[in-house]
């Protein structure tokens, strides 16, 4: 795999440190996962507990090992220092000054192991004004614009139901970690990265953020409409409903003849798109006035057929039923000791040469101490 | 940078493989963009285009070349091949398929030059019976349950505002390639890759889906509300309305001192977190009685010191003069020829040793051809 001989020292917890860390996982690194012994990740009592098994930590926590160690005090620590002499990579979701207090500075981080790569996943970045807040997803959602695009017009601000923060910034994250190790193929020199919850999210505003730059108009939220496209949107059929969003005049075009539509090409009301957009209660109605004749599979089927992007609104239960999804084995069961037969979300990176697999299942609290310290030269812990 | 000396072909148009090259652009790779003669990304035509020019094709442009080739004719297909040569990464946002009917299949890839990694953006993977439909980033939302998650209970599936599908399989296709490129450094061999936006998105769905694998219930809309936190939310101020996450029982705890409302921490109703969910507008009404009494700011101020997760709903307007934001450089102003002064966002990793920089602007439609041409030992293009 990708990533195979990268040994990375993970002091991080809850959500978007441990998801960085996954992914460098998933693709084959070494990830050794520090824990307060006791205690450990507060992920291991969180989300469902299905016979006292949190599936919720085996997903994000898949493929690691976990060492139980008290940073606290001095015998932790000099383990820790002891590991990260082997180690490539050492990431943490610390508030920014943390690693400092604790000896474990960049410059002391450099200092044990040349070249290291050291990263951190915080709220806000390590400097600034607000480097010392607590932080949390759905205040990064909140202060970062994007729950102003959320919802509906006329509705207040909606965080996204997923914790878009935290995931964003651990992919950031694993990006600027196994970049730096490109790098350091090249020079032979580490490099120390940081990312945030705000600054990922930030950049997630996109075109969004570049038109109001050019504009000086704020974006407002528009729902399931595109702000500048119409037909777009969900459209209500026999049995439900469908998602279309043509994407151009030309998918426009190809939409309203596979709907037998043609005439509506002619009308004046919707003769380009800025016309549509104005008059989008009327397109749309037009539309229905055909989708709803059908059930749904039916223009699922016949607008894919014509080139049209469209598809059926899933809740999760049927996601995972659906036939892409089970082609591409996007949920994965395997056996997690201590939970039975559990099912997690695989890497949903298609590697040709190293695909996704649970080369180990998610680690027990210090499962693996023992073994490590051996690894390290030191004796077991005492119990 | 950490990606000095690495060359990317970039056959890549709008959004998600923009993205993607972009990213490895922004950490110092050299990405030559491959255009259509005469039209180009037909980005450079969309989003508000302030003087004639699109600040949303500089945002996902910045530090790329530019060579004008028609891939439609043998000459320009096989100056692609001798690009190709030269290569370290080539990425397409094709349909499955594509790639090979044009002569590029992944062992042609391979054949021209061996250890080449080669990623595909698509919209659903490139097997399986959805392989061959037109992706959209709203229908990526749709199908991948994301919407199902978000919006408010009682309201209809909302799509989130940004397209959120095509920025996290730019993330995970420019993952999956720097990746590839530490495990050529270790084999000399090469990877071939996919990552779709249906499948990044189903990723996103996190502990939402493992919590439905574990207990069999599908996760409802909640809107601002966490599914099983509370208080949680967006809380009337006397000036607006602010964001507040306590995200544990000692959070809670905090936040009510700090609100003044020690007394609440002993009402029966309020007593555990499953309670404090069965009695949310109850305990919210509380809340806000205290939260009302003064402006958003205060309440920013007091609730942050006191180590409870707290911020304002910024509009993107708001964003760009926050302090934080405006002190971490989210937004960078540089002189665009042919736009001006323009502003996009920056690569929100920040490295020690190569932070982010514009090192070129966004290039005209075939900017660079002669120029690389020449690198190929080939002549100036026929005007």
């Amino acid at each position: 795999m990708s990533l195979s001989g990268i040994r990375v020292v993970d002091l991080t917890r809850v959500l978007s440190g441990p998801f960085c860390t996954a992914l460098l996982a998933d693709m084959g690194a070494d990830v050794i996962k520090v824990e307060a012994p006791g205690e450990g990740d507060q992920v291991r009592g969180q989300g469902y507990l299905k016979d006292g098994y949190s599936w919720y930590f085996a997903n994000f926590n898949r493929n690691k090992r976990s060492i139980a160690l008290d940073l606290y005090s001095p015998e932790g620590r000099a383990v820790l220092e002891r590991l990260i002499a082997t180690a490539d990579v050492v990431v943490d979701n610390f508030r920014p000054g943390v690693m400092d207090k604790m000896g474990f500075s960049r410059e002391r981080l450099e200092a044990i192991r040349p070249g290291i790569v050291a990263a951190s996943v915080n709220g806000f970045g390590a400097t600034g004004p607000y480097a010392d807040r607590p932080a949390f997803d759905f205040i990064a959602q909140a202060m970062s614009g994007f729950m102003s695009l959320n919802g509906r017009a006329g509705d207040p601000p909606l965080r996204a139901g997923p914790p878009v923060s935290d995931m964003v910034a651990g992919l950031y994250g694993a990006l600027g970690i196994v970049a730096a190790l490109v790098g350091r193929e090249r020079t032979g020199r580490g490099e120390a990265l940081d990312v945030s919850l705000l600054g990922g999210l930030v950049s997630f505003l996109g075109f969004h953020a570049t038109n109001y730059f050019a504009s000086g108009a704020a974006p407002p939220r528009t729902g399931n409409d595109h702000p500048i496209a119409a037909p777009y949107g969900l459209f209500a059929t026999a049995d439900g409903e469908v998602a279309i969003a043509p994407s151009s005049d030309v998918f426009y075009e190809r939409l309203m003849r596979a709907l037998g539509l043609d005439e509506a090409l002619a009308d004046p009301r919707f003769a380009t798109n800025d016309l549509r957009v104005a008059n989008r209660a009327a397109i749309n109605g037009v539309i229905e006035g055909a989708t709803r004749a059908r059930p749904s599979a039916h223009w699922i089927e016949v607008l894919n057929r014509a080139g049209v992007p469209c598809g059926p609104v899933l809740g999760v239960e049927e996601v995972f039923e659906d036939p892409q999804v089970r082609h591409q084995g996007l949920a994965v069961t395997y056996d997690q000791p201590g939970g039975g037969e559990v099912t997690v979300l695989r890497l949903p990176v298609d590697f040709s040469r190293g695909p996704f697999r649970i080369r180990r299942p998610a680690p027990g609290l210090g499962e693996h101490t023992d073994e490590i310290l051996a690894e390290l030269g030191l004796s077991p812990a005492r119990e």
